[in-house]
C-alpha cells in the first residue's frame, strides 16, 4: 500500500465503536453521527463562517475546515467525524464554476446542457482538490484519535443532476430529459463523474479518511429501472475503484447512501459496500430482513434513519423517537463475531434550525438506549 | 340512495374501460388518463385561463371549469376526465384563504400553527364548496358519456402540511414540528380534515362524479410509523364515510395515491378503497405481487406510474418506455371474471412544459401496447 501519508503521522484510534459497527462487528453501544453535523444550527459554525466570508472560503480554508469539522465534537459525544466540505467539489474542479449565492443552494456558472459540453468533460487534475486533502489530513491529526474521520463524494448521478441543471431542481426536467432522450451523452457523463468520484475519495483515504460515503442524494427521483441503468450501476463503477486499506492498515468501509432508495434495497444489497444509508420512510426492521444479513453470514451494515424534524420537539420525546428507531432494528449481531449492526443517523441533513440542545438529548438517548437493548 | 340530481340527468356511459379496471375486470385496452391532464401545457387551457384572470377564478367558473376539463379530450383518445379543481379548497372552505400568486405555489393567509388556531377548526359548509359540485354536474352534462368522470380531494394530511406551512416546503419542519411536539393537535387537526374530506368527496359524489381519487401528496415525507398514524389512518376515516354508489346507481371507485409511498403498501393493502396510485419509483410487477390480487380474489387494482419527464424525449423514445411500464406490469387477470389490472398515468402531474404532440405519442402507444400485450 502507497501513501502520502506515513502511517505513523496519526494517533492510534481510541473509539472504534464506527468502524467495527461499519464491519458488521459486535459494539457496547449503537454508534451516532448526523449527517451536517457541522453546520450552521451551531453558532460556533456561524462564527467561523464570517470569518471565512463564503461557504467555499470555509471549505478552501484547511485550518477553517479543520475547525467546524471538530466543533459538534465538543458538544456531543458523536463516535464519528465527517469532513467538512460539499457534494459539488468534484464538478467543481471540471471547471463548472461553482458558487453559494446568498440565502441560495449552489450554482454552477456552465451547466452541461449539450453533446459538446459533455464531450468537453474529463476526470480533473485532482490537483485542483488539493484543498480537500489537506483538509482531511489536518482533521486527521487535530482529531489525534477520538472518532474516526469519514471522507465523502456526490454519487456520479446526483453529481450529474447538479451539473446539468446547474443548479437544485423541483422536477428534474433537464437532467431527466437528457437521460431519456440522449441516454448516451447522460452514460458518458455518468461514466466520466464515476472515475472522477473514485480518483476524489482514493485521494481522501490516503490523506486519512477512515471510511467513505458516497451521497446519492437524488437517486431517489429516478424511475424504477432508470435508477438502477444510471445511478447505481455508476456508484457500483465508483465502488469497483476504491482503495481497500487506508493510511493505518485498517479497512476503509464504504458507505451508499440513495436517498428515496428504499424500495431498491435488495438491488442496493448487491453493491460492494458495507454499509447502506437509509432515510426515515424506511422500516428499520423490514430493511434488516432484507439486507442486514445473519449472524456470521454477510449483510449490510445500517444507517439512518430518524426524522430530522424530531429534533424540533422536547428532549422526553426525542428521547421517546430516539427509542422507537432503535427498537425497530433490534438487538444487533447475535454474540458471535458479526451480525447485523446499526449505525444511528438522521435519514438526511440537519436543519439549520436546530436547537443545539435538542441534539445532545438525541445523541444521549441514542447512547444510553442502545446499551439497554443490549443487556 | 338520496341524490340532489335526478339519476336520468346524465347521458349513458360509452367508454368504461377506466371503471372496469378500477374494479379489476376486463378491458381490451389498458384505461389511460394523466394526473393534471388540463393543465399549462395546452395552449387552450393558458386562453381560457386568461380569460377566468386567475387560477381560482377559473377554477370558481363552472363554464370555465368545464371548458377546460373537457379540452384534454378533444386532443387525447384519454380514457377518463378529472374535475378541473385543486386540492386546497376545502382548507380555503375552513376560512383560511387561499390565493395563488403569480409564478408561485398556493399560499394561505391564515396559516394553522398553534392551539387556539386548531381549536377554531371545523368542518366547513359544503355550501361554501357549491362551486365545486355545480362544476362536476356541469361537466358530466357536458361529457355526454363519453368517458367517466373522476372527483378528487386532497387528503386529511396533505391538506394539513399545507394548512400549517402556508404554502409549499422543503423540509416540513412546521408541520413536523407540530406532529412530534404537539401530536394532540395534530390528530385534532386530521380528524377536522377527514370529515371534511369524506363530506366534500360524497358531495362530488352526489353532483356526477362516477369515480373519486384521494391524493396524499405529502404522504411520503413522512418517517415509517408516522406515515401509518398520521397519514393513512385518516386517509382511512375518509374512506369509511363514502358513499359507494353514485347518482346512476353504479359502484364509485376509490381511489388511492400517496407519492412517495411505494414502501409502505402492504400497509395500504388494508385500506378500503379499489385502486392505489403508484410514483415513478415503484416496480409495477412487485407491487401486483404485493397487492395485485390473484384471479377471483380480493386485490388493488394498480394506477400509474411513468416519469411525466418521459414526455420530454422523442416519440419512439415515449413509446419504449410505455411499453416497459406496460410490460412491467405484465398480461392483465387472467381471462376470469376479475383479476389485477392496470391503469396508466404518470407518476405525478404533467410538467407546464410538455410538448403536447408527446402526449399524443404517450395515449396512442398505451393503448396500441396494451392491446398487443393481451393477445
Amino acid at each position: 500500500m502507497t501513501s502520502s501519508n506515513p502511517t505513523n503521522a496519526f494517533a492510534p484510534l481510541q473509539n472504534d465503536t464506527f468502524l467495527r459497527a461499519c464491519l458488521r462487528q459486535a459494539t457496547d453501544h449503537t454508534p451516532v453521527w448526523l449527517m451536517r453535523q457541522a453546520g450552521r444550527y451551531l453558532p460556533e459554525y456561524c462564527a467561523t463562517r464570517a470569518k471565512a466570508g463564503s461557504f467555499m472560503g470555509l471549505a478552501t480554508n484547511t485550518d477553517f475546515a479543520t475547525e467546524v469539522t471538530l466543533q459538534p465534537l465538543e458538544r456531543y459525544e458523536l463516535d464519528a467525524a465527517i469532513l467538512f466540505s460539499d457534494i459539488l467539489t468534484v464538478p467543481d474542479a471540471m471547471g463548472l464554476g461553482l458558487s453559494f449565492a446568498q440565502g441560495e443552494g449552489p450554482r454552477f456558472a456552465s451547466p452541461v446542457r449539450d453533446e459538446t459540453a459533455v464531450a468537453q468533460l474529463a476526470v480533473p487534475d485532482m490537483d485542483k482538490l488539493r484543498y480537500v486533502f489537506d483538509a482531511v489530513t489536518s482533521i486527521r491529526r487535530a482529531l489525534q484519535g477520538r472518532v474516526p474521520l469519514i471522507g465523502f463524494s456526490g454519487s456520479p448521478w446526483t453529481l450529474a443532476c447538479y451539473m446539468v441543471e446547474g443548479k437544485g431542481s423541483d422536477d428534474y426536467r433537464l437532467v431527466k430529459t437528457m437521460l431519456y432522450a440522449r441516454p448516451d451523452l447522460m452514460h458518458r457523463m455518468l461514466a466520466v463523474n464515476a472515475d472522477a468520484v473514485a480518483s476524489y475519495l482514493n485521494a481522501q483515504i490516503d490523506a486519512g479518511a477512515q471510511a467513505v460515503m458516497i451521497f446519492d442524494s437524488w437517486g431517489g427521483v429516478l424511475a424504477d429501472g432508470a435508477f438502477q441503468t444510471f445511478s447505481m450501476a455508476y456508484t457500483a463503477r465508483v465502488l469497483a475503484q476504491l482503495k481497500r486499506v487506508g493510511t493505518d492498515g485498517q479497512v476503509v468501509p464504504r458507505i451508499v447512501f440513495t436517498k428515496g432508495g428504499g424500495g431498491w434495497l435488495t438491488d442496493m444489497a448487491s453493491l460492494d459496500c458495507e454499509v447502506l444509508g437509509l432515510d426515515w420512510t424506511v422500516n428499520l426492521a423490514a430493511a434488516r430482513t432484507l439486507v442486514g444479513g445473519a449472524d456470521n453470514g454477510p449483510g449490510k451494515a445500517l444507517q439512518g434513519n430518524i426524522d430530522p424534524n424530531v429534533l424540533f420537539a422536547q428532549p422526553e420525546q426525542i428521547a421517546a423517537e430516539v427509542g422507537k428507531v432503535i427498537d425497530s432494528f433490534g438487538k444487533p449481531y447475535g454474540g458471535s463475531g458479526t451480525g447485523p449492526t446499526h449505525i444511528f443517523n438522521l435519514g438526511h441533513g440537519i436543519s439549520q434550525y436546530t436547537p443545539p440542545e435538542n441534539v445532545s438529548a438525541l445523541v444521549n438517548a441514542v447512547h444510553q438506549h442502545s446499551k439497554r437493548v443490549r443487556m
